[in-house]
């Protein structure tokens, strides 16, 4: 049969503006190098792919998430890691990607409101405390963050770079790159 | 970096029960035996991940191989195969799918009309007749034939393991899995 490792899905999960994208775009080549084929889903990217149709209520939310979670299964279970980076603000919504998926690590970038809001890479936080988009996740929709995570890194006093260092030596601990 | 192949896709299109997810099977244990991480993207299977949102009708039909087209070519590009057997029955569809995905094999499944109306393998043909489903390919709706496939494959005359085993003898022809 075919000699490829068996792959698993890295699910960033935070606020908008936490540092998810950045720190997975950091992901990419460091696994890469290691000899991993790797897919980085990021969140906006893959909407226009798969989620065209939807906004951003919950139920929107939600049917996006499934949908991340279904290409990354199909990813994961060839031997590829997908890297998923999306709000993914409802602890259901990541409870049914780690049962779809199976060979799942939960990643939080823990970030905290105050900081995301400063930042506000987007403007997102700007246009919905001026009341010009709706269902902003910190905002005028909740965001649940994990209680157990695989991994939870600090995206504030290190940078991009040294928070993808940090999530691979954690996953190099936990077994999963080994 | 990796060393994994460069994958890709092959795409049966052809008429409901002409034999594209039987043949799809039928591939998947052949390619994997030569070592490929393959994926079967089955329409019917598909749907219910992606696309559970969707009707049969032409607009539906298009954006959801457009879904498929975009896990195809994440999973083509990572060093999977992915199959996909889907009516897809509009030219332009499969002229996206293959400008999405690049590395693209289409393949037709040439059973006629006829003998796939005879083979109904989930009635559906009958029940379009009897006016209890629309939207029908081959019945109420087009079905338009590749017009220069890479493979056609007759599907009649061969069992569907003879099928799968031209289509591989076509494909090391082509130079795909050289």
């Amino acid at each position: 049969m075919s000699e490829y490792r068996a792959g698993f899905c890295l699910w960033l999960t935070g606020l908008p503006s936490a540092g998810k994208t950045t720190i997975s775009k950091e992901l990419v080549p460091r696994l890469r190098a290691r000899g991993w084929p790797v897919e980085l889903l990021d969140g906006d990217e893959v909407r226009r792919g798969l989620s065209a149709d939807l906004g951003f209520d919950r139920k929107s939310r939600e049917v996006h998430a499934e949908r991340v979670a279904f290409v990354a299964r199909v990813l994961a279970r060839n031997g590829v890691i997908p890297i998923v980076a999306l709000i993914s603000p409802y602890r259901v919504s990541r409870a049914r990607a780690r049962a779809e998926i199976g060979r799942f690590v939960e990643v939080y970038v823990t970030t905290p409101i105050d900081v995301c809001q400063e930042r506000d890479v987007k403007g997102l936080y700007r246009r919905a405390r001026a009341g010009e988009i709706k269902d902003m996740t910190g905002v005028d929709d909740p965001y649940e963050p994990p209680e157990t995570p695989e991994i939870a890194v600090d995206a504030i006093h290190q940078s991009p770079g040294e928070s993808a260092e940090f999530i691979l030596r954690e996953l190099d601990r936990l077994g999963w790159t080994a």
